[in-house]
């Protein structure tokens, strides 16, 4: 499934990704980095939050869907540029020693106006923990390539 | 301004953030942790793609204003939980070099419905790199307290 272009997917694919674990390490370094409110950076300060624990960033928790999608099987040539992000939603905390998966979904595929050798997927993205509880959703387009038109 | 409940903010108040300037280094550590495709990692590479040079992912780009922002003026008491984001773009790419800056308008401030001890605060970020061209914008909700009654 890598190597793909614009013509190579339709609406309804789907591309599982694989599993990956959220260590309490990786949490608190991305938090120090750049999130750095109690809930994210301390066991003891996090308890007596609202969270009641230690929680991830939810912009982490957005780059760990990144790299799932980008290490899964939906690959295409050149790279998908991500335009725009709708209705990003955190129902639930990821936490330390979670595992997260990814779901991705083709919604539309459709040319570029202004870019012809380009096209537009619109998709779908839901990660869930390791009890199916979704922990991030959202719609996204991105940019990819159209098939090269073959010389003739 | 740190120190903040959401009594004391309303539609309206700006916040602007201190400035963050974007290294090369940073950006490819960046994407080879979460979004590791050649635009954002290689020069070369960037080169060659619909970028021509290199670029931050839009993850790295979205977990920089969120810095700022915790870095910034408008401090809650307790912080501020995320509960979704809406429109997020990125009109711009943020480059090696450029320098960005985030400013935080407060669009609307409400009770919780569930939470009685919290409020939601709508908020529009719009960061701009140096040139005062728009990088990132987004809407989005955060959960914040609500000023403590006084004991009588």
């Amino acid at each position: 499934m890598s190597g793909l272009y614009l013509e190579d997917v339709q609406p309804g694919d789907r591309f599982p990704s694989n599993d990956s674990a959220a260590t309490e390490k990786a949490i608190i370094e991305f938090a120090q980095q750049f999130d750095p409110q109690p809930f994210h950076l301390d066991r003891a300060a996090a308890e007596q939050s609202v969270f009641e624990g230690l929680s991830a960033s939810g912009w982490h928790t957005a780059a760990i869907a990144m790299r799932l999608m980008m290490m899964g099987p939906m690959q295409f040539v050149g790279g998908a540029i991500g335009l725009g992000v709708d209705e990003l939603r955190w129902p639930l905390a990821v936490r330390p020693g979670d595992t997260v998966q990814l779901n991705t979904a083709i919604v539309e595929v459709r040319l570029s106006r202004s870019k012809p050798r380009h096209g537009i997927v619109r998709i779908q993205n839901l990660m869930q923990n390791q009890h199916g509880e979704v922990v991030l959703s959202y719609t996204a387009n991105a940019m990819v390539r159209r098939r090269p038109a073959k010389a003739t």
